[in-house]
């Protein structure tokens, strides 16, 4: 039984440095992995790993397909992040999440005027409002609660607990992770004499195909209008996108980044974990704002930024660098003043800011 | 149909730069509204798509009223925020969620000694601890358990899958939204021999009236006594309130902040965006802590601060000049260096650290 | 009735000054306590506070043991801290969240194949897939979702609204808090021509004993093997643990902490509020990682980091006071520059990066 190396290689379109005909079961990590598995290296950090791992075959790219330092048959790829995928979607075609079978069930709970198509698997304890409509092939797990008058698109997964608010749209094959509330009332306060009062949100929350949102995460409805998820794009866990906001095509944001109310996001942008973007601003296609930096003012396409506030990055690295040398800086101005019998105390009066 | 702008005018306190007797269907944004809407202009930095709006009439502050400019009929008001939250509320009456009918929905699961006003709402699959009591009026939506002992006050509404642990106590008219979690364990623990034995935590958490708290946040049970968010304190999405913090009224927590455990903060206080506060300190009266800061020592009343850790932000917008200078700074020392004959060489050798 | 503070001297291991006869009802905040409480003294931040306290006596630690300034009988502890958890154990016996009763309650859904241990609690509107496993005396209360293939150990507590994906394990006497999601996907894309392809994440989550995991955290499956959390470690509010990630036993993880994919922690690390660890490093045993940092690469054991990028963290200390002090160093340059008859005006030419 498995799979032999030349066979996964047309697969991935690869090729096989070693034996064509090694067979492999499956594929696991480097330590996990015994003399019938497929291991993997995709940075050259794990080299050392990857040297003593007991996997009979690496899938390796071809930066790294040293067959004689890694001592073994070599199934070499241009992008191993890639043949990865494609590699996990055969070896392992049974998550049995994807096996759940056609139908309501009986404790599902489904206000009038609810459309399910009979493909789609509706689980226990499901809430689903009234008008709502679950296309063909969706999955709609465990306590899902689903408001009025919500789309659920053809094949979308919506997991255990996650929450629509009313008028929430989620896309074709989109996946929803579980805890996820999607549409709840975005952030909006007029301050009269001291009391917030309530600005009413009734836009909703479009979350276009093909979208992954992770676990935990938010999406505020819009104030009126549309807050908008574009198709293709991935969202990690906890992450907070505020009403109004405009998130592009195959963007990617990262574990717990937020975005503030009516910040619009181009295609293809990055936010790396833990940053945030204010509210107001734009960042052009394809921007990238680094880890735990805070994006303040808009960002044209193309650009990488870093830090609080963010500027270009490599602006910022030449930043951090100089900071960290601070020590250095004043004892060498401190120095330069002995040198000219400048009285450092002087300057140093007016300091107590 | 519709309202006249003149009728408008008087709800909201402002005078129709224009038409009064033009008639508008409902407000929409500045993208979507045609002919037939109130569309409004809050930003100047939005000037340019309002003058672009195909919107029959415009909702502006005093500042923003330039009917030349904009080419259509204005309804001009002191405070444009305040005056879209009046209107959102006069136009969109019909919010489904605000019409949930009386009663408990048969799938409820009511422990003993429950009393559930009969003008309150209790929808399906919703779980109630002993000796809660719901107050009249509220709602308690799908999926939300209650533990025992709490109190849900007149009004109040509890979004799916909100949970309150035993002993909380969520004030009149206090907006819950879907996923937050009142009074978990606070984060104690006593390490003893490196391991960290728990303190139990037998305290509660109250949130008093007219709160809102946003999607999946959290605030943690007091260890003794209680945790407490003010009256009229509105909190966005994924904040973190720790365990015997105290929360004046009218604060504003912004998305993803987190109050570490025993921080008080006064009336009005506001924390933008992720910026974070720490534990055991106080925060005074109407002190602003600014997006992506720490606040990590007390602050005195009425003090703007920001930066890690925060100072006023004055000096914190100086000292971000500042270091976006270094580059220059560095060049300017070596160049009087230079000019003094030092050796730059000398100075660096100490700089390894 | 009560307790004679001598007895409770037993209890800790402390000694009292004052009278051991003096009876306590219970322990309450410094604020609440009244002459038949006890209360605790474990900060000098509020010794004055202990001393208006109407409370009849105090735990202190010895370095707070001023009787005579604090007016009362106390209680003296070698670890206030300890002495207080065993205290509130003692004191506070009866919370009524550890007295569920064994069974499964009627409306439970438990696919084929579940064990169910006759002493474990499954309260209403559980959802258990097949082949999972809940051990003696766990409780899983209301609305849990557990997904096929799981285990819960013995004693474990699973709250409200926990959701575990397929194959997760959770160890003996470990708590998951409200909210809680284990074993979503991790977030992983192979990037080909611009669309983000999904790396099916097969692996599992792995919770050790005795941890803690507190409300709306979440901890990503791995792609293949097991994310997984050491025995006694706890964890926070809204942490985020990527996939792959490997936490040691005994760690700290603060409210807002988040760890990207395939880091590696050793035991005893603490990662403070709103901290981030990057993806696939390393921090070494007893790693503290202050609030609001950013660990961005490997940490040797036993050091303690702050800033972001994070450096040690006295390093950090002293770079923030230079920070602070950049404006006095500007102006000290510019006298030096003027000294010497420099022009400013030309170096400051370049700054516009």
């Amino acid at each position: 039984m498995g799979y032999r190396l030349a066979e996964l290689a047309e697969l991935v379109g690869g090729r096989v440095e070693g034996d064509p005909e090694r067979a492999v079961e499956t594929i696991r990590t480097l330590e996990g992995a015994g003399p019938a598995d497929l291991s993997f290296l995709t940075s050259p950090r794990y080299r050392a790993q990857a040297a003593a791992s007991r996997a009979g075959a690496l899938l390796v790219g071809k930066a790294l397909a040293d067959r004689a330092g890694l001592g073994r048959d070599l199934l070499v790829v241009d992008d191993p992040g890639y043949a990865l995928a494609l590699l996990l979607a055969r070896l392992h075609p049974d998550d049995p999440r994807s096996r759940r079978e056609a139908g309501v069930h009986p404790t599902a709970i489904l206000e009038p005027g609810c459309v399910v198509d009979p493909t789609a698997h509706v689980g226990p304890y499901v809430v689903i409002g009234a008008d709502s409509r679950i296309g063909a092939g969706a999955a709609v797990h465990a306590f899902v609660a689903i408001g009025r008058g919500c789309v659920v698109g053809e094949g979308a997964v919506l997991h255990p607990h996650a929450v629509l608010y009313d008028g929430t749209e989620v896309g074709a094959a989109a996946i929803v992770h579980a805890g996820v509330v999607l549409g709840a009332d975005g952030f909006g306060y007029a301050t009269h004499g001291g009391v917030h009062h309530k600005v009413p949100q009734v836009g909703r929350v479009v979350v276009e195909a093909e979208v992954e949102i992770g676990a935990n995460s938010t999406v505020d409805r819009a104030t009126l209008g549309d807050t908008r998820i574009g198709a293709g794009t991935k969202v990690d866990n906890l992450v907070q996108v505020g009403h109004n906001v405009q998130v592009g095509r195959h963007c990617i944001l990262c574990g717990q980044a937020g975005i503030a109310g009516s910040a619009r996001l181009g295609d293809g942008v990055v936010l790396a974990g833990q940053s945030g973007v204010a509210g107001h601003i734009e960042l052009g296609d394809r921007v990238q704002v680094a880890a735990k930096s805070a994006a303040l003012a808009s960002v044209e396409a193309g650009k990488a930024v870093a830090g609080i506030p963010a500027v270009e990055i490599r602006k910022w690295r030449r930043q951090t660098a100089l900071v960290s040398r601070l020590e250095e800086m004043s004892r060498r101005l401190r120095a330069l003043e002995r040198k000219l019998g400048e009285s450092a105390a002087d300057s140093e009066a007016g300091e107590e800011d």
